[in-house]
């Protein structure tokens, strides 16, 4: 038999079922609000970061991305896909996971499913946006699109805001059946809504979420009043959108990347040189936020690798002291490093 | 505590342990060469293959690489890293892990140690070119460089071409010292040589594989005679190169895959436009190989991500029916897809 791997040979794995339990041992809306936190301070060193446009593999039926990032002392990387018809098969549209490593010596230092981490990093930075976004005092959010990703930004707006009414508006109701069953006695007072008009309806921040993969029309001009805040998450590939380019029109757009929103995100529809603020210089204080209580501001969210570099380095620290994870053998590690051969032979025996 | 996940959720991951227990069940020169098969297999029908120079994040000490991939059906990456001054503290210069995905779900179908298999598949690479463009009936190659992969090289040209005779140099002895003895009883007849020069008498094929992070010299114009097979793998990023350039310009030079190797191989010492033939054209019959028996063939090898396609692609193959991989819970899987939260929320009671 092989002789037991060393300890460095040995890198911690965050299975799902060991995040489920990290989640709940830390608390949903804790972890959340100490995620948003976590994302806010990596964008306050923006400028630290490697960045580049994610790594995209697409096909017929949907894209695999690698996102990779470092900020010279620890790099990270998550792999996604993103297969809208994959539901139908009873699969998950957006499946990931993660790994850290170490930039000085190139080993990696943790490993970890991202399918629950990515839901949950997603919300933070929706909450952290609009933390910095939202009208002073909003307490009602509108969701548009009730699937998998609406109680995660329905809880990070409450452990981050203090949003505690929520109006659901979904195309298919079973969505915001699952949505209404899934939030009850979570402290936020949730109505459903038979329209997007209905749930817009004094909204003080407007959620869309949905998930087609096309030019989609989820809020036209005229539902938009003035001084509300667009968290606008669906449109996060190229051909998806979900919002008419008139209300681009009307608002102050902030994104992560630029280079990777262009392609991607709501602004797709609008000239390359339109005017978008970075969302870290408006944290840095060194651009404005919202300027006024008129003003609609928009956050054009397509997820950048910097998110997830928080939410691994944010779980690392996490894991730390409990026993959320297992240990697996992903690095050979021989007694005498120029001899993998020799390991390999004494393993014969 | 949660319930126990789906078989959907479960990955397949070969650890180190197990990655030397499925080498040592098919027998290391038998996996050599049917890696090596694999490996042209993919090399035959290259132009399938989606192509893109890997995405590398450089750092002072060394650089932290993904090799993304996919034929349309499969998807792999792999990620490696390279660091040349670990050995100085005990740790692997190279450490990989990769995995294989399905195209038309983005799901996850294999996750593996990828250290030793990048191992495998190097010399694999390098014994299947050789098969292509070294002088018939070799029998000698001299190898420049007594590292990590020292013995794998010699191993897959037994295995491929027959090599039954190994001229061993270093610049350190203990280095020689170290692949004799490991390859001790193997088959092949070993002398360690006290320079570069004895080495390289009479040998048909010369294998260069050293580690220095630098431009240097280890062939020098007047050490190569006509009809040889240079195999150089060393010269692999940027900044570091082997052979002195006069010996690349009285070579016929082949190579992987052209962008990356004119950044990464030994041509970054020559001219963008200079004449490179590209292996899998050989391959398919498409290019002309070695013509002549006085002309010298050099394979400036840098590792190309369809390699580790082929190989893991191959170990996904290997595994069926066997014991020697674990399952891990990598992917959530929700009964209902769009329920991520539902399963979560579940988890806690």
């Amino acid at each position: 038999m092989a002789p037991a791997p060393s300890e460095k040979a040995l890198i911690p794995f965050v299975s799902v079922e060991n995040m489920m339990r990290l989640v709940h041992h830390v608390g949903i809306e804790p972890l959340l609000k100490e995620l948003a936190d976590a994302i806010e301070t990596d964008f306050r060193r923006w400028e630290v970061f490697d960045k580049t446009p994610r790594i995209a593999s697409h096909s017929r039926e949907g894209v695999i991305e690698l996102m990779p990032t470092s900020d010279g002392e620890v790099y990270g990387f998550k792999y996604v896909n993103g297969h809208p018809k994959n539901t139908a098969g009873g699969l998950q549209t957006v499946t990931a996971f993660g790994l850290l490593a170490e930039v000085a010596t190139g080993y990696p230092v943790l490993l970890t499913e991202m399918t629950l981490l990515t839901a949950l990093r997603t919300a933070a930075t929706s909450a952290m946006a609009a933390r910095h976004l939202a009208p002073k005092g909003a307490r009602t959010m509108a969701m548009i699109g009730n699937g998998a990703q609406a109680e995660f930004q329905a809880l990070a707006m409450r452990a981050v805001l203090g949003i505690d009414r929520l109006q659901l508006y979904d195309i298919n109701p079973r969505a915001t059946e699952k949505a209404v069953r899934n939030l009850a006695g979570l402290g936020v007072t949730v109505i459903p809504c038979p329209s997007t008009e209905a749930a817009i309806e004094g909204a003080q921040i407007i959620t869309t979420c949905t998930a087609d993969k096309q030019f989609a029309t989820i809020l036209t001009d005229n539902m938009v009043g003035a001084g509300v805040h667009i968290n606008a998450i669906g449109g996060d590939c190229p051909g998806k959108t979900e919002l008419h380019r008139d209300i681009l029109l009307r608002s102050e757009i902030f994104v992560e990347y630029p280079p990777q929103t262009r392609i991607e995100g709501e602004i797709q529809q609008l000239d390359d040189d339109h005017p978008v603020t970075e969302l870290w210089r408006v944290i840095t204080g060194a651009a404005l936020g919202r300027r006024d209580d008129r003003q609609i501001t928009l956050f054009d969210s397509v997820g950048f690798a910097i998110e997830d570099f928080s939410a691994l380095r944010y779980i690392r620290d996490r894991l730390a002291g409990t026993s959320f994870y297992q240990e697996i053998d992903l690095i050979a590690d021989p007694d005498d490093a120029r001899d993998l051969f020799g390991m390999l032979q004494r393993a014969a025996s």
